[in-house]
């Protein structure tokens, strides 16, 4: 009953297998090998375009670079009040992008709403060195609080990002969840709704150590190898991520796992609400389910085995909670068996 | 036939099913899992003492980041000038000190010497704030240069460092090679002669990806979970890490891979003096050999299916060459054949 | 009739001719003469006990370097939303302390409450290194509001950040004007009730280019030197600086003047409260005013020749404005004059 | 007999009353009054072409500030080994430029050598990751071993930078007495050179503190007004820099001062020859002279109340002194009187 985070999961058994069929044979090294390059032209496809893919250790790593590619001095990037950039990173988006700023925008559900970035953007005059300046905006896709932007909400976040002449980073951690949950596309979901630049995760949805920030306009990439290499992110022997990336990508296999962390969460959700003991803390549509339950009640979960971490409450939800309740998140992966589910649900 | 670095070379067998191994199953993410408080008390054996130890991905961040370690403002780290650190980490460990500063001393192979490092320090009064201020000494272990320092040797740096109060870091990218070619161990190579922090590589010998920063002090280290957080080198399933070390310090497997990397350099070393048609740069104790041939050889043995660099000749020996000469380098590993060396020989 | 800053004045007579005076004869450069030496222990009388003071060039620098000096990787500082540190600073302090983040709190009147600073902090779990860690407070007297803390606001916020471990920072660029409006002294307002540091302002209060960082335990100074100076900020003819404070602090002048300032600004409160077409947006103590005008007025103001900012309506008090009307802020200076004032009223 | 350095003069007494003058009356804060405005105009008269100006409070600013505006990612700066931006600055024009780089080259007399320069240019294969890639060439004129370059070597450092498509940078602490030394012009020896950008000082030449940063592309300028605010080098009332400049650049005074400077150095020149009893260690043009005193006499002069700096050797001249012997440095300045060098040299 392991619900702690999708992080804890280790990893796909195609996903190292792949690293023992590689294992052997010398190839160039620092992403120049012949598999490198294979690689990246994959997402050529998967994005229907030309894209430009940087390789990088960590989730943080992906999101810090790719808004140091297009920092500025006096820069400020805007993101929601929860995102994992603001909450998560340990100040990482800032000392790699030379100190560079996030501004924390507000809005339900975890998610950026356009008058609030508008709003946000619009208290930095234009040509004012004194507040700083715009320089991005960031949204995660699925959300921290496993929440998922519509298309719509996208392409509205990217209309306000263009009308302030900013690049728009999409954070996607967890980006083969929310593909899922909207039945949607690589490319419909990024850049045929404004986004410039994209965190692709693969590690929180089975592979072991493998994350991609990729440019949809290429040339906006040209100063990247040198932010890699200088914040210590090329990796000698690359294809240890390119082999994990050539059976997550094989014939779907992302897909098909966030597809079953996902239905997980449903059956979690299906779960909690039909067992009446405890309820929904508001409604998700990825593989994290946020549930409140008596103190006692959770308690008593930890003492059965469930493993899951109780959460803060969110700043636009001050009464969520009664005097006696807790608020747990629950992140299903690829890993995640329904008899887990089933047991944890039990237990409740 | 491939010589162009031990980081063309893939992942040992062993190392590879370790990852296959611990790819089922649930743990606890950064760092927390058991399989990694039971690798980091793995290296307390290896080092005959209580270390710290930090997992991080690359060789460039272990150096960075053990440097950040210990910075200050204004601090300056005294360095070889052909040390990986200045001449091949594009400003990492100056991006990642938040702008600490390498000074580069001249020495005959590779190597510092304790006369030309006590003046380079000498250049910094005490208490004058304008030339900034010593930090730290860094040596590498084995050398670019493919030299390896004596105990002795190692010992005088650690004398000068300590003398003016300064924190020893080495870069062991190659500490295996050089402990093999020492027959010594890694306690007496290390603390035993004044070295505080370590670099302690596994990248190049086997590993796909395993790096780690050990400090001998483990106080030293107090600062060091946010550094590294904030760098971005703190990985969720920082098992595939710890995975790879289980397998590569079980039964000594990285000193024999070492042993072997080393062997097939000698055999290069024998085999260029024995076919009398280059000749060894200067003689070098660790898995690099650097040779001098004529031009027109080293074309045709890249012809012939040779993977090597031409590398720069080095300061310290201007007249190495003769006009139609080349200098390359040739590196062996955990990969390299008999055969391939043999037939190297052969074609030169 | 300039009310757009305390910094469209020149300088005070008095100061301009200690520059005069101190402008032959040589003197030992970067902070080392006998008068630099002076008017830094001057500062040991102003505040009843030993303290290290550091002479910079802006405010902007004072407030960084301040912050700077505590600064641990993954450091956050608590201010409020409407500091100078964070909305006026173009990431300055950011910048300057190494990529260290500011964490806003909002709170009425432009002051920290405690409430709200505690559950920030709350915020950080010790230990935690994915959100970082909270490194200091800081706080504004007199505020960007016009508002000034009272002795027990201040000694509440430094028992909030002393509970916590936390050093506590006064940004006091208007430090003058709130010690009148308070009838208090330096040290009562600083260290006896809690503050570690301060930015000493000496530039919008009659000086040229004077500000000064007073630690209030020396020992906290040590890494200074070396801050200051990698900051660009050690001035090789740093009596430029102790001229003008030399006379600044001379028989009270900094108090004098700033007095002066805080009676043209009640003057001004009490002129347009007894006008009666326009009405204070909120009651200020220090020498900035806060009023509401309908657009028409201003406008009309401004043409008469009136200089002042129009102000965007703080966060916490949304419906201060009708549709027709307008926020404008005025700042009044050693340099304001009673005419200047009463024509204003007048224009109104 | 003050010869430490020309900043241990205080002000001329034109530009002390300068300030006296502005010190009344309102005008614009950071940068836009009319005086700044005027005298920013005043530059393109001097530099006979549009050029953009940035005041900033310090030469280290200046410098760092002008690499800032060119900085890259992994870039580095080739300087001269005794450049002031690298042996004098701690470490600022990293710090401030984001953790860029300066890379080190030795050339007698304290100038770069075309030759040397291209050769250490030549380090850093194009399109390389690893070493990090070339983004500026700065060079000091005068130099800090008080030479001179004449146009003819500005012109041959000119065509090396142009040749790598990098920048040249001039820092022109002592500017006023290179020109003059020269006999030229400010457009002469800086664009019409190949100098993009220029540190211009004017700190030791008898102002305050008034040094500017000059772009002789202002399109080269667009970042400066971000990069000089988040460096707190943006002054509120930007007139105190302003009026010293206003009463500087009157009439040549700039010239003036600096001509009466070299004189001084000249006639500091001609006694010491003439005494015979110690000798000049190098020939100078400017306002520093290097003389080889014995110990013993050194020792004397200082008890006779003669102020100076003894000097580390250069590292090219290994061999310039005796035993008994050590090397001085004496800086004349506007404040020098012919009186105070016949003393000093009938002290020797």
């Amino acid at each position: 009953m392991f619900f702690s985070s999708d992080n804890w999961a280790g990893a796909h058994p195609l996903i190292a297998e792949s690293l023992v069929k590689e294992a052997s044979g010398y190839a160039a090294a620092y992403g120049t090998s012949d598999l490198d390059k294979r690689i990246e032209a994959r997402f050529n496809e998967i994005f229907q375009r030309e894209v430009a893919v940087y390789f990088v250790g960590t989730g943080t790593a992906a999101n810090s670079l790719a808004l140091a590619s297009i920092a500025k001095p006096g820069g400020v990037t805007f993101c929601h009040s929860e995102a994992h950039v603001t909450a998560d990173e340990c100040g990482a988006p800032e000392f790699l992008t030379g100190a560079c700023r996030l501004f924390t925008v507000e809005g339900p559900n975890g998610k950026l709403e356009p008058e609030g970035l508008k709003a946000a953007i619009g208290r930095f005059p234009p040509g004012a060195v004194h507040q700083g300046r715009p320089m991005a905006v960031t949204l995660t896709q699925a959300t921290e609080s496993g929440t998922v932007y519509s298309l719509a909400e996208i392409e509205a976040i990217g209309a306000v990002a263009r009308d302030a002449n900013l690049p728009l980073h999409m954070d996607g951690a967890r980006f083969a969840n929310a593909i899922v949950a909207l039945q949607t596309t690589a490319a419909d979901m990024t850049w045929k709704r404004g986004v410039d630049i994209l965190s692709f995760g693969g590690t929180k949805n089975g592979c072991w150590c493998a994350e991609a920030i990729i440019f949809m306009k290429p040339e906006m990439a040209t100063e990247m190898p040198f932010i890699r290499k200088r914040s210590a992110q090329l990796f000698s022997k690359t294809r240890f991520i390119s082999a994990q990336l050539e059976a997550y990508l094989e014939g779907g296999l992302w897909l098909d796992l966030a597809r079953h962390a996902n239905d997980m969460a449903d059956r979690l959700r299906s779960g909690i609400r039909a067992a009446g003991k405890s309820r929904l803390a508001w409604d998700t549509q990825s593989n994290e389910v946020f549930a409140v339950l008596t103190k006692d009640a959770a308690a008593e979960a930890q003492e059965k085995g469930a493993k899951f971490y109780e959460w803060p409450v969110p700043r636009e939800t001050p009464d969520l909670l009664d005097e006696n309740e807790t608020l747990i998140r629950l992140v299903t992966s690829f890993a995640t068996t329904p008899d887990e589910v089933d047991r944890f649900v039990a237990v409740l």
